[in-house]
């Protein structure tokens, strides 16, 4: 007996029958005994189906109206949940953001939650009701609607069960849990168990895409517990939690890694050290998401520096800094496309100084250029060619034995 | 300058184009330096597709979480209206119902509003803002959505003028204002100047379907002036409002007519008086609308009743009435489909007692065969058979002239 958040993504609720399928999965949890909130995203295609209308009638909307408009995807969901609820014969009741108390600061698109008031879901919970609330979306100043961006969901099914004390926050996807890598490229990869709040991080920044890193972030700082499953089938997911012995003789947990990335490099710097900040400055006020720095310096006036973007920025990329080419004080830009960025993660590596060697000298063996390194504590990332992309994931898996069973947990399940 | 509430159907708004072509409205009018209220339906088929994904569902959806899925489709439209008017250059900012503060009594499905707190309304109108409010939607208890049922957007726009002491309620829709009768049925149909509360009352309840019968009663106890005229068209519409000079000298304003009638006869009534209100108590109650009721009586004891439903729903009376046969004592059921009715309408006929029977007389000369009958103060309502209804409706709007413009109001344009 205990109280359960569940959250079931747009593919998860994609359609009436998936939708009837998500109601099993609360009424499951329910014929338990325990209390359950579930959270909800818009139903698979009718977010994109909103932007589009919002797209014709004009390139710029504002924030407030696009709020509105989207707001109202995950409110269709919550009321056809529970209307699947109550047709099973089970007591429930839908809320939208504002109507379940989510209080966001006054921001539109991207608004941070500042509080829930969790009176009234203690009070339909305490009544046996299931609580079908919308994710993705809260209020500001008392009756503004507001979306929390990318991965809300996520992250209002982790607010809430920390707000509720859940004992759990269960995250209903179309994958059956956190695997060692993409099994949709390679054979071997496996579905771990287990993995921390840290590791979980920086996959989901990485681009494991399961989980978004907003909501990692909050339920490693509130404590909750987390898992990702599957919504059809049955078997366990995987857990993430603070760091347990599980699993934990694994040095690497897993490899992400993601293409379309291109690699920059500002030639002739001549304002040294500033232009740094200066760059990066200039691009961040144009929306452009820098990811991996590198700079190398041949005297200590002029020096040169890359950095990798997303293929997609590149363009706008080298127009932003040619525009500011006499205030930042450079040579020439040049580019480069067709690159992928492989990353190991691991908490372990933080005790283990010769995983980024290890790393380099799989690759070498494939003779495989590596382009770009970044390291972290749990991380190395390395950015190379598209074409050797999977073959260095597998390499990698391989090298680092994540095909296998660890011995400490074998038959745990 | 003043201030002006005005409304947009569900065809109005039904596509991008069409919200650009609403926004093109509101801005005119602020253009004239007015201040906007703008009160919108949901767009064209949306409220379909949401009730048919409701019946994917289940059979039964309740009536709160019908509400919560239909409200949507308004704030869908007061996004992109918003947007759109942004997009013009105007400063707007669009509401949910219970944004707007319109309170209902909490009734899911069919709710009628109870009060209007305008204090946020005002605030933006007197900012400059164009102020775009989600029709048919309203809240109750503080923080439960409820919807006002069929007429919804028409009731709140109303309600708003009212609220708001608006100097006129525009009433947009696909139609340039109110017929004499239907233009698509007859050639001769002319579109009128202005119409009072009780004549619009009568047409609106004969189905003549330009403006929802509910809407009209509240302007007609607020004195809120409508004008119902084209969300495409330039010209004036159709004025209404307390009974003006306008027309007067016309005794019948106009007419209306539906199709799918059915006459059900049942014979042999054992219980006298009492089965009037048994029987129609009984049909209530299985939400069966019945409209003509003729009961002529034979003697004390035996009599048959006539009355006229819907042709849908002729299959359910037959059924219902067998299944209490017992209870409420008769002999035997008839029924007859495939009957019109075609009604005059005109506040005139309060002081001019022969209209009904010139209206007979026109009907005789025609050759077509009166099945039943009802009057109020301001209308006579027929039963004909189908093929006769249009050359009725034809016949009568030439005797009754209303075809001719009336010589008071010529030029008035």
């Amino acid at each position: 007996m205990g109280l359960i958040v569940q959250k079931f993504g747009g593919t998860s609720v994609g359609s009436p029958e998936k939708i009837m399928n998500a109601a099993n999965r609360a009424a499951e949890e329910s014929q338990k005994g325990n209390s359950v909130v579930v959270v909800v995203s818009a139903m698979g295609k009718t977010t994109d189906h909103l932007v589009s209308l919002a797209a014709e009638i004009t390139q710029k909307p504002s924030k407030r109206e696009m709020d509105m408009l989207l707001s109202t995807g995950e409110q269709v969901t919550i009321s056809l949940l529970t209307m699947a609820l109550q047709a099973k014969g089970y007591d429930a009741v839908s809320y939208t953001g504002w109507q379940a108390g989510i209080s966001t600061e006054h921001v539109h698109g991207n608004a941070r939650i500042s509080g829930i008031d969790t009176e009234k879901i203690e009070k339909r919970l305490s009544e046996g009701k299931i609580v079908v609330v919308a994710g993705f979306q809260g209020f500001a100043d008392g009756s503004e609607i507001t979306t929390l961006g990318r991965g809300g969901s996520d992250t209002t099914a982790v607010a809430l069960a920390a707000a509720l004390k859940a004992d759990k926050c269960d995250i209903y996807t179309d994958v059956t849990g956190v695997y060692t890598t993409d099994p949709r490229f390679v054979k071997g990869a496996r579905k771990l168990e287990g993995i921390s709040y840290d590791e979980m991080l920086e996959l989901a920044n990485l681009g494991a895409g399961v989980l978004h890193p907003r909501a990692v972030e909050f339920a490693k700082n509130y404590g909750v517990p987390l898992e990702v499953r599957s919504s059809t089938e049955a078997e366990r997911g995987t857990l993430i939690e603070e760091e347990t012995d599980m699993e934990q003789n694994l040095i690497v947990r897993g490899i992400a890694f993601e293409d379309q990335v291109s690699k920059v490099t500002v030639c002739g710097l001549q304002n040294g050290l500033m232009a740094l900040s200066t760059i990066f400055k200039t691009l961040a006020s144009h929306g452009i998401n820098v990811d991996i720095i590198i700079q190398s310096t041949a005297d200590a006036q002029i020096a040169s520096l890359s950095f990798s973007v997303k293929t997609g920025e590149v363009e706008e990329t080298v127009h932003v800094l040619e525009t500011y080419k006499v205030e930042l004080g450079f040579e020439r830009i040049e580019f480069e496309n067709g690159l992928a960025k492989v990353s190991i993660v691991g908490s372990g590596m933080v005790s283990n100084p010769g995983v980024a060697a290890e790393m380099f000298h799989v690759l070498a063996k494939e003779q495989i250029e590596v382009k770009m390194v970044s390291t972290s504590e749990i991380k190395v990332s390395t950015v190379v060619g598209h074409a050797d992309m999977v073959k260095a994931v597998e390499a990698l898996h391989d090298a680092f034995e994540l095909s296998e069973q660890p011995a400490g947990v074998l038959g745990a399940n």
